[in-house]
């Protein structure tokens, strides 16, 4: 019998000396992701081969990681976002048939009961910032306009913070709204121009990107989740493709095809028409549905 | 220019895009180490295809993990042993040249100022257990004795627990001694049998264990730091091969070399020579240290 068989360790051996132990798991999809990782885990600490103190080192970061979570912030989700993790997560469960749009991640700053408001209405409730027009359709893979979509849009403001975080400053429910389309799949609101903004990067995630010469900023973006009888649920959202930060999200949520163009307009007859007081930002971007089942 | 050189997540590039990301990292191990954890973990992941329950599962198992950590408790270092990743970088860091002892995990348990004691001392201070007595040499991989090596030993009571673990019940370093070898290289100190024990099994890594279907326990041992001028400082344990446990150490610390026989015995003339009352265990090993760069 190896010695491995007999529960020894051996360095050749130690994936199989650790998994072997997991016969009896009480459930096959633990035991399957556990042999999974715990390979992978050995594969990479034989490739590091790590000091006892850089091993001390990653015991103390991945302690401090946990300790800086709280009621209100989850280091980890912010370590699995800027290790790119989420995206991928994301991204297998997510798989879409070709001309679908790509979904992206949610973020922590998504609320269940924003209002629903008629189309056209203006998301921005405290007139801050430069003035933006958004449109578009809501097709199914074949082109064709979807009746009663519900779009779930949010932003941040102008100066990159979304209402939950500057409550008492910001207006309950500012810059979020609900929208339901009609039988031409048309959609349009206005809002103001988000502006990038960094994740929180005051904790061992934030050091660790400072470690790594790397920004804490997401470029500028608006959220969606945009929902449909008999269609596959859409969490996206669309960029700024001319944000400072376009090609280093520090989440890593931009896709190619969630760039929308963002246009300067002066266009006197449309701002008087949209309430605007002079230039404004028009963005037209369509969302393509998957039907449940699609691939 | 592909997609992922822009910075633009694809499923398929996920390593390059966010790996691409470090290179002003400030230290050129850290962008190493790093590039090694996000290639390992992206392939965990893509192998896994973790539903987003089971992603926010593991979120909140890391941050559970983090949490249960405090100044008396390192549940990371628990996590890393059931994983067998800290018999892993012990084995990387202690690669040791044929015929020289192996080394095996330090444990929590270590105290830095026990006391140096005159061979044979009795390092049992509240005479309970089951006498024992060790007996051994220290030897260079030529087989030549070592002069003063030093020894220091310690080890769980009879029923599993080390002195530091029961304050105001064992005496101060009861179990623990240092010893120093003459020109003979022989050591030996009387004792009591050490038994099997329990990690702390009651916070996220012993629940993990519970899931797996695996057990807490270490099987029986005596721990030892061996340090002699000119030869690499030994860490390791002797177990009693015919433990309960012996196949299955929750760590993984066992090396087939690590084996050292309990012989019970019933001699009362050495038994009065020991000061034992009857019966007594009886283990006679061998530790062999490596010359400094011996490989």
């Amino acid at each position: 019998m190896a010695t491995h068989e007999k529960g020894f360790f051996t360095e050749d051996d130690s994936v199989a000396v650790v998994t072997g132990r997991n016969i009896n798991a009480r459930d096959e999809r633990l035991k399957q992701v556990m042999e999974v990782i715990t390979r992978k885990l050995h594969e990479a600490v034989k490739e590091i081969e790590p000091t006892q103190d850089e091993w001390m080192q990653a015991i103390l970061f991945l302690t401090r990681t946990g300790q800086t979570c709280n009621e209100w912030r989850q280091e980890y989700i912010l370590l699995s976002d800027v290790l790119g993790v989420s995206m991928l997560v994301d991204a297998i469960n997510n798989r879409k048939p070709s001309g679908a749009s790509e979904s992206t991640v949610l973020g922590p700053f998504h609320v269940a009961d924003a209002p629903e408001l008629p189309m056209g209405a203006n998301i921005c409730l405290d007139a801050k910032g430069e003035d933006m027009f958004i449109e578009g359709r809501i097709l199914d893979t074949s082109g064709k306009p979807i009746a009663d979509a519900v779009i779930d849009v949010w932003q941040a403001n102008d100066e990159g913070f979304y209402d939950v975080q500057q409550k008492g400053i910001q207006p309950d429910f500012n810059l979020r709204g609900i929208f339901r389309t009609g039988p031409d799949g048309r959609y349009c609101f206005r809002a103001v121009k988000p502006k990038y903004y960094p994740i929180p990067d005051d904790g061992p995630v934030g050091q660790l990107l400072g470690q790594l010469g790397r920004h804490p900023y997401r470029p500028a973006h608006l959220h969606y989740i945009i929902k449909a009888d008999g269609y596959e649920t859409l969490t996206t959202h669309i960029f700024d493709p001319d944000d400072p930060y376009i090609n280093s999200d520090a989440v890593f949520g931009v896709k190619e095809s969630l760039l929308a163009k963002f246009n300067r307009m002066h266009d006197p007859a449309r701002a008087q028409e949209y309430g605007f007081a002079g230039d404004f930002w028009d963005v037209d971007h369509d969302f393509v549905l998957a039907r449940k089942g699609e691939t």
